[in-house]
């Protein structure tokens, strides 16, 4: 009991780093032959930044954070009261290779590998990378599950619905969910932002925004309204029309003082156990077909690597809210 | 809409670092020439310290805080709903020039500036700095506006009223308070501090304090009230006396968690959420006549800069509120 | 008053670095003579810990963190309204004399020097160095005070109660209070845990504490119920029964954004202030005989080492509840 | 005689920070008012890099450092007996607007900057960035002093002459000197490489190099033959055939030890004192009419920032050699 | 020609992160199938240090430290004209398995993982963990070799012959020489050590060394002599008996400058450029058996990660010395 | 032998961090008592600086770098073949009480302490804070030993000579020299500086400097003529009047490569081992009768703390040569 002698126990900082020590696979077909409830995808992307850089390290760093150590089935989220490696089969299936100087093809290379997870049976889970990457992710996720048909509920400190980044650049990370949007992969009633607050976008923008049908709640309502219930409201607007939902956790969503490793950090966000704690609510509640984590950046993060350790925690924590669904359906 | 195509639309990182990308004015006579509502000036002078130096270069790290780009006229304040460098102009009027060695010097440098600012009709914000310089530019702000007639509300862990420093200097970061008090530019009942904690200063100096008519609201006391109960509490008694006030905020009245770059942190402060939430409210209650915004030590800050980022924040958030009443003043 | 004139007043970064600028006492003779209260005792060890190493370094950065200088005797505690210092005696005893190699050498050193501190008739608080150190410095105080006779108030995000350790190692961060269970020193139910999160330990571990009479209270019960009630409900168990309490502070019970400088950091953590609060509380309800303060890892901390110094304020704390208590004991 | 009064003497952490406290100058107008001799230009791009980025905050940086203070008409280079302010006018010439999404148009905006620059008559010397901003500065410069008649003396780890990038790129940090040859801006022969090291390129690269009559010298023939021989070799065939020449500085030509803070760092470089005496002797030596100081990225360079001060010290010394050759040219 | 278009090729922080982007083998079968000609081998020890921990994580951080990406075919080190990786067989066969609190499991592991490399036929290389693991690295050579038949070259500012360590404990990072010359793996005149400075050891121990007829080489006879005097003496007496050696570099050889991140740095060590120098003459000269290179700490290394850059290098330089010979020995 | 058993060996991160692990002295009485050869007294002044500010830790710092553990007198200089302990009683005499706001007050304490220090019979060795302290430490050996009869051995990047600092301050870390000069404490021709460079002081303060009969070597002169020549020549004059010699060395007289963590670096300077080498051959040559070692700022040193490592170092090397004199002396 809880004695970790053995060769095939490891510590956290031994071996080879994939996400919570999950087994790996280097192809689809190795993918495939595991049998994946989840797989995990590396997108070390942060051409899309208009800040601070550096999120292209975020898939490591989000993977070496954690320090409980190998085998995972050992793993236990003592909230849920499961185990969440024994419910899941979660993989690690590596990094989609994104060339440095090439938004276009790190995009495709992501929506491919994305969707080869897809067709293993596999539900993605994406590490960001800057917030752009979510356009090819969520985009291979409603090529699978059926374009208009998926939701998204997205936490942000900002709507990311810009009409063009500096220089007119049309894909940044200030503009994924438009592009979603206009593409038709997910229709705008179908979106559902958590966490808005600070300078941008603008006025004009959010009109645009409810013209389109998106919903979105600001820290200035969570202040107001409580967490609990715009939780509530955010949860039943992301069951209002989409049959499955697409998870998109940009840790800037996080007050600075909870994840100051991040390319546009602004003061006044939810708190970490705020945002685990809808983790939970939100994947209990809706049925969820691929998330992602982004806007780590590592050199920004501190010798204490936090936001890291917060983001890792994110990934776990749909993981074992997954795995609680898992566990609860399969009980008699 | 949205688009930041054109050769004048720049990332945050580009051209001269001002205040949120704010003109500025290198004389006085530019500055009037823009007819300026508010006047962003830096104190850099960190001499007055006990502890942790650093702040001479807060007004810099303050500056380059933030992730919006220039023309700053698309900053809107979603939660106001108000952009706020178009209701108000806001110029940077660059620093005071404060001898390194010299204390005596830079206070009356800074008092000299923030007197130029007022002259040209703008509301002054000084970026310190150590808290010292609450002593120049509140003296400024009362000699403007009239000696007694001038309230204080003042966030901070520290009382800040000490009869003198190590060596029994006057002039220190400990003091201003007192020095304000004593040469009769705000009277003691004017004073309103919020946020005060940790073990300095001592009993007798409350007492003191008590005896001026000084009123102040511990964390402690935050904690078992409420914080709504205590901003409301303070506010009126802001309200009662003065005619205007000045704001002054250090930057250790949050918690360390919150700002990390400061000369003298002590944990249990507030979150970055209430106090922007606060000086909302407070300038929307009050009539400001100006403010500082003190004690952010670069060096200290850690790589993801985030007390330079709340600290931005604050000024911004000033200067929204202060929008934002202009705004509904001018509509019909 | 508030006067620091005079050559015995020195800023907070002069002299010798002992806690809270107490004197010091480099034997137990020199301890005795000045008749302790309270003996802060460094246990500068980190061979126990599975992850980021480093609390080697904690004890000489809590006793350098704080901002007040000396003397001592003018450190109020404004919340208790009281100078802790001046109620109590307190006497930095130095470090025990741990090998850096020899974890059980490092173990039987601190246990002797906490053993030399409570036969003065002080209180020892010691500063770790890695969690494993409980086991020494509460064996000592159950030696002292009895053996099933001492409760343990333990706030912490894991619960440290492990069989083994990597290897099947007996002695590390991860099983000191399994080794005071059972040696006898603690019985199971005197043992109150505070702030459980994250992934480890694992179910059967539960289901032993609990077989064990344990009691402890997750992250979770304490979003649902709220921290008063839960505290509430911890300090009634931690008064049913033992009739002297250890407290046991892991700083990982804070979260990660006030408590970076950590080995294995869990976000969804406490705030300081929560935290401090519950120190205050607790002391003022149990009679304590000995406290520690662990797992503070100066490398991980960052510049502004908010870490350091929220533990500082965690030993400054628990100091100025038995002072309050003292105070309240001696009026009439 | 070097008394700092006065209210126009500024120290360093003062002001606008421009380029060594050079005046700016907003418009191409305002800069041809000033009559330049050099003019500073930033050019603030990191799109170009394959590993750490952050160049694009190398402009800021490099400018930020220094300890000397405003006017500048007293820097005085002792090792030269010159005062390069004084001697030469250099204007601050701000920042090429590059979107930080698109790396052809920011490489358009430093070519149109730099060719403004020309047109006013200033020498340009550029900071980078990454070392892609050589493309559009030295094609500018050979678009002003005739394609094929430039030289080009480039000091660097690296050749910087590959085909492509990832993907295929055309454009990133390790192509410029090739897209430079095959536009014909500058001949094959015209290029001379000084401090290659390490694993790249590959040997068919070198091949093609020689093919192009491109010369070089590693720094394992630095080490054999010494830095005196090979640096008079080198400066022998830069004036071997070009007319004028550009100098091109990438700062991981020095050893990581002197410049930390750098994308692609590799060790065994060159020290600071070598460089700075390297690049005093060129400027002795040839006609110059272009520079570039490239790859400071601040994110990794520590809290020391020494690779910002010795990029800032490497733009100063080639204003004080050209400095020099301006004095010795005016006296009798 | 040097074109990075393709599926396969992937800049340098993407993919699981082997050393050099070489191909890893889990299992011993593995690493045979593949032919090794050497094997990579982590030993995340740091169980060993008496002063900065941090070492356990030093494999991590060597392998990710590197810019050129994969694959590493066409890693070509031009001062040795040579493509390391075509020529030799270079596989990652990951960590061995070291509890944290176990030195000796720890190190059982190291000797069983590095005589597993042996019997594939492989050159062992060792990635530290503190230097104490050049015990069990070393003597499972010497196991495979001939006890007494290998000799040592040593880089390093300490000799690491101590008796014991604090707490009179025999295997410390102060101790791996002594205990491998006790146990005759390596006989006393088989040891050359190359860069002693400081203040220890002490006399007598360097009295004993003679005693057992090891030879060292002190930084200020270097400084004296030169360093190519002392390289010469020092490998003509590494081929002064010995008929295989292993080469053991202590990253602390190097001067902080070069070599921050390491647990007892001692100033006035060698430069990069010199340790990679003689380790390429050092291979070119000696019959090279095994390796390790140690003491890299990543919590004290800055952002730059400079000491990781260069541990990574001295290892790439041992294997393309060794390809150099290979090639050259198969030329006609 | 080099055994580290025992209650009273301690590792170097154990007990009270006095230098090199001397025993202490808290008052002139103690320190007398002891029969001290060299006293080490700490100067936390960083008033004086006009760039980055810091100093005022550099005694902590400094006294707490190095790894080797007590009691001293294991302590053995492997190039000199001394142990400096059993050659000299070295006392630690703590640090001058120097209130953060008042550099007059702060250079009294110093002078002060300098002066008990200097009546026992010990030679000074003081731990800057910034170089404005050599002014009080260098006054009052000037005033033991005889105004006029001390020489000035100064290692620096600077001149230190100015006649003001900004506003026109007389004490600053400029002017230490000028101030001595001008007291009459040191007369001009008994200054030898060694390592300037850069852009300050500017040609008129070298002019009067000349007047004065200031000797100095440019790094420029050690650059062409070598170090070691320039060494001797500055022996020379060092020996050239004075009867005794004070030396001060200013950490930034080093290559920020070495030295990072100070207030105002300056690209091309000495290396570590040059430095150290330099001291060796001056406190052989002359009658030192104190010592500074100054501008240490830790906040800019980085995790590695080199520059503390470098300047513990060097008093480590003054006391060693010191006692290499003593043991000579006293042999027969």
């Amino acid at each position: 009991m809880a004695d970790l002698r053995g060769p095939d126990i490891q510590p956290a900082f031994i071996g080879i780093p994939t996400f919570a020590h999950a087994p790996f696979a280097l192809t689809q077909e190795e993918l495939r032959s595991l049998k994946p409830d989840v797989a995990i995808i590396g997108a070390p992307v942060d051409m899309g930044v208009v800040n601070r850089p550096g999120a292209r390290f975020g898939p490591r760093a989000i993977r070496q954070a954690g320090y409980a150590g190998s085998p995972n089935d050992r793993f236990y989220h003592m909230g849920l009261d499961v185990y969440p490696m024994r419910e899941l089969k979660v993989v690690d299936f590596g990094d989609a290779n994104c060339p440095p100087s090439s938004l276009e093809q790190s995009h495709e290379a992501i929506r491919v590998k994305v969707m080869q997870a897809l067709h293993t049976g596999a539900l993605p889970i994406v590490l960001g990378g800057d917030h752009s990457i979510t356009l090819p992710s969520a985009t291979a996720v409603a090529q699978h599950h059926g374009y208009g048909k998926v939701g998204m509920v997205h936490f942000d400190a900002h709507a990311d619905t810009g009409l063009s980044g500096y220089g007119g650049v049309l894909i940044s990370h200030a503009n994924p969910m438009r592009r979603l949007l206009e593409s038709g992969a997910i229709p705008g009633k179908n979106f559902v932002q958590i966490g808005l607050r600070g300078y941008w976008p603008e006025r004009e923008l959010f009109e645009w925004m409810q013209n389109q049908g998106m919903r979105w709640h600001l820290m200035s309502e969570i202040e107001t309204r409580g967490f609990e219930v715009v939780l509530e409201q955010a949860i039943s607007e992301a069951l209002d029309g989409p049959e499955v939902v697409y998870l998109s956790v940009d840790i800037d969503v996080l007050d600075p003082a909870f994840a100051p490793g991040t390319g546009t950090p602004e003061p006044g966000g939810l708190t970490s156990s705020q945002l685990l704690g809808a983790i939970r609510r939100i994947v209990a509640s809706v049925e969820l077909v691929g998330a992602d984590i982004v806007e780590v950046s590592p050199p920004y993060d501190g010798p204490g690597a936090i936001t890291a350790e917060v983001a890792n925690r994110v990934g776990l924590e749909i993981i074992s809210a997954l795995a609680k669904k898992a566990k609860d359906a399969s009980s008699p």
